[in-house]
């Protein structure tokens, strides 16, 4: 009885950031508690003294997880993960979760409280409470709706909009290994979906397999910057890869940058990874998703103190928008850097 | 290659409230900034001088909502619409919201923009500002997710289990219509599949399916209550039905009611579109879900001042927990109130 509207334009037409844009851009604000809404890692809320954030992400089986190779513990267990990180990209500490989950019949309840007792571990690990929730049932599938809630004071809070020209850029970790991770449980799924008798081969990559299956959130570099009295100038998490999110930086914080190919940290067990899957370990650690380290850029006085702390690696530096987004390769030359991130649609 | 594990219960063995009982009851408090976490309309979080409440709700097509008969635009007031008023049912103020959105090709750009004013005229209404949310495909069908964020100081807040011996019990609008108005909505499109030529016919029931597919949160009832410096002792809101939701506030009050049937407030139209369907009128409001009015107790002062106030419908008592919860009828008889919620599973 519905009728189509006239026009018809394709989601795929516009992609996910186009479209949050086209849908959000006439939403103004209304209250005055809001400091900050759409377009960070997350939302922030004044509460007198300190700030309320609050980040949110939806988890479609079939889109975001296969659980063909994905154990239900450990995707209980990302799915908080993933929200907590974007609560640390904001240099901010998560406080309490709700998990929303719809399920088909196919799960049985075993079945859910396995997923469970990985949202309960990551709870325990990372100290934070789950405060509420819905659980009904789908058609279809399972969905995962996770939203986080973290606090910080209004002056310690970091945005993707405050780098500057002559900033240094880090990373907290080794990356591109998930990516190269979920290449190989892929291939292996497509091996067993063509002959079940062929044993399952995961060539013992524990480093990559785990860095996928279950990433952890960088709390240790949050704790870092408040021991070490270090407030990055902008920050956001690793989840679409380093083109797509280094690129949200220099956008908001309309800056450009130049990365050194030699200082980007790739795992020598996810170096070996690509080279097997035919990619330059620069590609898959550019465009490879779902690392879940932070990206900063921090000030002259800060990237001093950071060359003496462990776990932060210098990869580059914020410099003018005339010069644009830039990789500087071990041989010496320049190439653009573009959003090649995760697009679901 | 996932194996299923050894013991497999069906979800529709437990029912919703005790998966959650099951699911959840492991999880230990690990904040001091969390007041109240599952269990009631919203988790309630400290925050200073005042406290932020979040609710939250998954809203899955062809569970929670049909296209046949909903616009889309009609869909995304009411997504919002049903969050608000969880927050309202714990006497506080909705400000935010997060609105996550997953969708399959079936839905073009111009779908996903007519949901999103729907949710645009709720927020303008309401006055809440959308702070966050994830938009993402879905291999089938439609899945929104909304996070409401409320403010109240603590003093104020009204929880499920505040209800006490003596209290009166009220509604703060008619209820049972919005049952009705699906009834009449599945009849059409029962119709409609058989025939598509026969005419629909809504038979100018605009209260009734009014009051199911566009909603109202009962914001006016919490305006009054400041006013009037009226506190309710236990508040809930009709999403699930008269009978399932006083069941909760008796229950984590723990004590018994008694609801006067010739005091439940039924529409007109909703009576005789109730006969119409060969149903009790008062079936229809006890069992009926979705009409999101609040439901809430009062002591002995507030109740006296609610009977000069407009728009409040004293429906009955709080009795010792050993009468049980019971409906007495036109006739003098007394009836158990059993929950005939809706039950999603």
């Amino acid at each position: 009885m519905q009728e189509e509207s006239f026009k018809r334009t394709e989601i795929s037409e516009l992609g996910e950031f186009k479209l949050i844009k086209l849908l959000t851009s006439e939403f103004a604000k209304l209250q005055n508690s809001t400091i900050k809404g759409i377009g960070d890692d997350a939302a922030v809320i004044d509460a007198a003294n300190a700030c309320t954030l609050i980040s949110t992400d939806l988890l479609i089986e079939g889109i975001h997880f296969d659980l063909t190779y994905t154990p239900l513990k450990h995707l209980g267990y990302k799915s908080i993960i993933v929200n907590l990180s974007d609560i640390y990209a904001m240099n901010a500490i998560p406080t309490q979760v709700t998990v929303s989950i719809a399920v088909s019949n196919r799960f049985s309840v075993e079945a859910i409280e396995e997923i469970y007792e990985g949202i309960r571990t990551a709870c325990d690990f990372y100290k934070v409470d789950l405060v509420g929730g819905d659980t009904t049932s789908s058609p279809k599938g399972l969905v995962i709706s996770v939203t986080a809630i973290g606090r910080q004071i209004k002056e310690k809070i970091v945005y993707r909009s405050g780098a500057n020209s002559g900033d240094q850029i880090f990373v907290t970790g080794e990356i591109g290994a998930a990516y190269l991770g979920l290449q190989l449980l892929e291939r292996e799924k497509l091996i067993f979906l063509e002959n079940p008798k062929i044993p399952i081969d995961l060539e013992d990559q524990k480093f990559c397999v785990g860095k996928f299956l279950k990433p952890e959130a960088a709390r240790t570099a949050i704790f870092q910057f408040a021991q070490s009295d270090i407030i990055p100038t902008s920050m956001i998490d690793l989840s679409d890869g380093l083109s797509s999110d280094l690129l949200h930086i220099c956008e908001q914080s309309n800056q450009g940058a130049l990365i050194f190919e030699e200082n980007v940290p790739i795992n020598t067990e996810a170096q070996l990874l690509a080279i097997k899957f035919n990619l330059d370990p620069i590609t898959a650690a550019l465009n490879g998703g779902e690392d879940y380290e932070l990206l900063f850029t921090a000030n002259d006085t800060d990237s001093e103190k950071l060359r003496f702390l462990p776990g932060f690696y210098h990869i580059g530096e914020i410099v003018d928008p005339n010069l644009g987004v830039k990789l500087r390769s071990n041989s010496g030359k320049l190439h653009p850097i573009t959003a090649q991130g995760w697009n679901h649609f």
